[in-house]
């Protein structure tokens, strides 16, 4: 099997958004923020999105050059309509606009109507680190997620992302679906027709079950705990915290209105907003502490935990980030390959577009 | 069993704080914040901390006049140092900084050390609603959690309150330990001999465990999630996000460093910051689009969830904020029960302070 470079498939990623009438700058934008998600080891998240996003701009639900307007703003907030562009555009520039404010009055707060996925949530958050500050970022999405006691899906997987600088250790980076498992983990099990353990999904009536299929016969992927005994509210708390600040702050389709990721759904009747909702935030570290003291004491935080006691038989503990630190690393120097379906779906972009992969 | 109202209990309260020379001002403040807890049907933080707080005072860890002062600034951030007094006098005044700044500039967020035990999250960030702000309130806490993959308890339950206004709707308030139960279910079990479910709690050695005795033995929570095949790593990165956004942050001790509520476990050694940490913040929500616009979308959203199909045999779907609101307008009107060994220590300090309960 072929071994793909970073290089490599963000230069494809880049001209592929080129031919569908991406400015040049917003197509390097956006393969950077797209092949992110590869390199980290998110590979649900990256170039296999790509047949995704040409589908939808396809049915005429992209538009590849969005004028991203602030629709209301205060020193340390804003609104951005973005024009039913690509999240991977949208969202890093929303979040340029998060760090302009935060630089000027401490933090910066920016919620995003109008918009698409944004790939990994990570991403964006990271932005905010080689400036000493401290990122986050969410997005809601395609509704698949029940709340607790109920069969109906009113949620996203909803990830939310915080990233954290410290001195000589890498970067605190967290970023993870509210849900017990995120949706691409069922992907996995579909393929290798394996059952998902408990607590992940429940059946279309609302029981438990172990079926990676459920989705496709009206089940729902459940929230982080669950069940009701294990937490399930605190995970619906935080999937509907992240829906709020995404979609309702910002004006655009919240709950079951959300818009699927899926070009062969239809959009919602009677939309109560506009597109898909994102909410990005940065603030200053010296708004609170001299950063240097901030990022020594992170060092201290991130050693107390890394060389924690393991239980036997199970593996160190990692700090948030480790894992997908790693795999980059890793992939940057050596390459990696891509599932089949992944690789034979970039051969037919590559026909269609003309283009060498 | 003698029915307590909510006057009579905040009165109680109140006085106690003065006899310990709290000022006036400070001990209504402080009382107004612990009661809410009972009122709210959280018991585990209102009056039956009433003694753990005095222990400490008695202990000298608990500074009956602070002058609290600002550390650090921006127009929308601040650091405090609470001065070692009560959290729940030092962490109103800091959310009204934070309320102040968001007044000013659409958010405000500050971090606080030098603080103690808070009571509710909820209360703080309750205090946004009013102002037609979204408010933000999470604290660190006595370590009893392990991370992922771990034997040491390096986490407090440390909950995350987020509180969202509505119109005609009541407003969203959530507020939830990042662990899968906090300790006071522990406490509960415990008086009733009863087993926990298996996800709360590891053993001393890091194996699943039901005895809710576990954590007397060394044995630990278990962040939100309970094991890594059913999310405990996204558990514990917000545990850890709030550990660092309360003391990295602010400058308080964070890790296995925070200190413990019960007077008789001692301060850690080489203390790496000043007393416990909390985290608050508001943002208006017209820095994003005009609140009453705002305000009927979130009833909307509300409406969307309570009225969504149920799972047969199970109740409706809640709202954050549903049960407690319910819980408080009954005590509101018809008093309640106090359960007999917090009724014992409350007449206990009513004799020693020479109060009528």
């Amino acid at each position: 099997m072929a071994l793909y470079t970073y290089l490599q498939l963000k230069t494809f990623t880049e001209q592929v958004f080129v031919k569908i009438g991406c400015p040049a700058e917003d197509a390097t934008l956006a393969a950077d923020a797209l092949v992110a998600a590869d390199l980290r080891g998110i590979d649900s998240h990256g170039v296999a999105r790509l047949s995704g996003y040409l589908r939808l701009w396809e049915a005429g639900r992209i538009n590849p050059k969005p004028q991203i307007k602030i629709l209301h703003q205060t020193p340390s907030t804003a609104s951005i309509d973005g024009d039913g562009g690509l999240g991977l555009v949208v969202a890093p520039k929303a979040m340029k606009i998060a760090l302009e404010k935060s630089e000027l009055v401490g933090s910066g707060w920016v919620a995003i109507q109008n918009s698409n996925h944004f790939g990994i949530a990570g991403y964006h958050a990271m932005m905010a680190l080689p400036k000493d500050m401290i990122g986050f970022a969410m997005t809601n999405a395609s509704p698949l997620v029940a709340p607790t006691f109920s069969t109906e899906r009113l949620l996203g997987t909803n990830p939310i992302a915080v990233a954290i600088p410290a001195d000589k250790q890498p970067a605190f980076v967290a970023d993870f679906a509210t849900t017990t498992a995120a949706n691409g983990k069922l992907e996995i099990l579909q393929r290798k027709q394996q059952d998902a353990p408990l607590g992940w999904i429940q059946d279309s009536t609302g029981n438990a079950s172990t079926n990676p299929n459920e989705l496709k016969q009206g089940g729902a992927l459940l929230p982080l705990g669950g069940d009701r005994e294990h937490g399930s509210h605190k995970g619906y708390c935080l999937g509907a915290m992240v829906d709020i600040l995404s979609a309702v702050l910002s004006g655009a389709n919240y709950a079951s209105w959300a818009p699927p990721f899926v070009h062969f759904l239809p959009l919602a009747a009677n939309p109560v907003g506009k597109g898909l909702g994102h909410f990005l935030g940065a603030m200053r570290i010296d708004g609170f502490r001299p950063a240097e003291e901030f990022k020594q004491h992170m060092d201290t935080w991130i050693l107390r935990f890394r060389n924690a006691k393991p239980i036997e038989g199970q593996p160190k503990v990692y700090i948030p980030g480790d894992i997908e630190r790693e795999t980059a690393h890793e992939r940057q120097t050596k390459g990696w390959e891509l599932l089949a379906p992944v690789e034979e779906d970039l051969k037919n972009i590559a026909l269609k577009f003309q283009l060498s992969l």
